[in-house]
């Protein structure tokens, strides 16, 4: 018996979040969609997880903006406990495609490592499934219930997932996709995660028992302002950046001049 | 004039962790030492941020653990949070070095994503400063306080440091040390990371309001256990193992296939 493909879709701005009802309309013909997604905003969760509390779900009963057959699922842990919880309690067979998104505001360049979006995707891939996180590129103060991605990006995307599902990714690869704010869809691009730097990253706030705090905030500045190949350079001319990301950290570039640079200790 | 170096060490156990105060006394000899260290445990907290609530800090008198001229911070954020923190908030000038653990726990293979130590690291490397996170291989069960670092470690991690102040790292290149635990240090290896995966990760907990609650567990396979590159291979032979990690994610190995992949696709 040839089964239909089980798509498990997370995100980290929870289940309630516009972008991630968007995402499920888009693949809900594709496949059966089983979402896990945060109760409630974990911005900024990076690939964590719970290690100090109980992780627990409950099954919702689907809202009206989610395609009616979802199976839909709030969790009180980060996207990573979304991910790992799904794969062992949840689901009735190993999924075909992870998807985490769409993420209201971009991870493109070193947002890659903060993103709780992206450590999602790093657990589905770690876990062998293809594995894809998208995100939309906002400016600041721009909301993503002004600036839905269009229903042809929705259209796109979906094909980017069944090509997926039908060629797989290399080992230990996944996806990071970052959309700008458009009309209409104007293509794709496969790029490199733009160098990139955050600065004046924190904000004075009221603390009423005196201690200094801080608000998080910051600027952005792209490293690379003339580069064509990087992800801030595809957004910029209005495509779709599609970086592909490596679980291997190892800076395999480099391991023979730190060998050398350690050859004369123990 | 010639300043002294600035050392800024931070780790995810919190201040009081014993990690950390070996880590500070082991190399107060090279320079002035700021800890800025979060004020409990943020373990599994890999690179996250603050997004929600405001981060505050506050100045300690140094602790009889720590060494005497040691300046010492609690901050109510992550391991990231304290190094964003510091570098614009609390150090009286840019950090030479910085530093994060010593880990009570290993963050060998793919932990590498979760591991609060290292999501510090990858901040420090962000910012351009040369970074080196720290860990020890405790077998689960096992206590740092049964097993500390041994005397001659620190003085190899003392020489590491020394190194690494003087010839600096590789642009967006930071390092992940692992430690053996043992009475002895036996050697460096530079190594790659090790393919790995964890499976059985949820264990049932109680749950007064009845809905289905776990602790995250797991047990941990290496998936290349003959490979002799990888750090896991160094620490079973009882080498502490250098990864040097990559802030670019991404797989330019695969750029090239994927543009293929996508070449019919708008």
């Amino acid at each position: 018996m040839l089964l239909i493909p089980l798509i498990l879709i997370t995100n980290d701005d929870g289940y309630a979040a516009a972008g991630i009802q968007a995402l499920a309309r888009a693949v809900a013909a594709l496949g059966d969609v089983y979402v896990v997604a945060p109760d409630g905003a974990r911005s900024g969760s990076s690939a964590s997880i719970t290690c100090t509390v109980p992780v627990s779900y409950k099954q919702l009963t689907s809202s009206p903006n989610y395609p009616v057959r979802v199976h839909l699922f709030a969790c009180s842990g980060t996207p990573v406990d979304c991910v790992k919880l799904a794969m062992e309690q949840i689901v009735p067979r190993r999924p075909d495609l992870i998807l985490s998104g769409i993420n209201h505001g971009d991870n493109a360049s070193i947002s890659v490592h903060y993103s709780g979006t992206m450590g999602a995707v790093f657990e589905g891939c770690m876990k062998g499934i293809p594995s894809i996180g998208l995100s939309l590129y906002l400016s600041r103060g721009q909301r993503y219930e002004d600036h839905p991605v269009s229903e042809d990006t929705l259209t796109a995307i979906a094909q980017l997932c069944s090509r997926v599902m039908e060629r797989g990714l290399a080992t230990d690869v996944c996806l990071n996709v970052n959309l700008p704010v458009a009309d209409s869809f104007r293509g794709w691009r496969v790029c490199r995660q733009a160098r990139g730097q955050w600065s004046a990253e924190w904000a004075s706030a009221a603390n009423p028992h005196g201690l200094p705090s801080f608000w998080l905030t910051g600027q952005f500045t792209d490293l690379e302002p003339d580069a064509a190949d990087t992800d801030f350079a595809a957004l910029r001319a209005g495509y779709a950046a599609i970086v592909p990301v490596d679980i291997d950290m190892t800076a395999h570039r480099y391991i023979k001049e730190l060998s050398m640079m350690m050859d004369d200790m123990p």
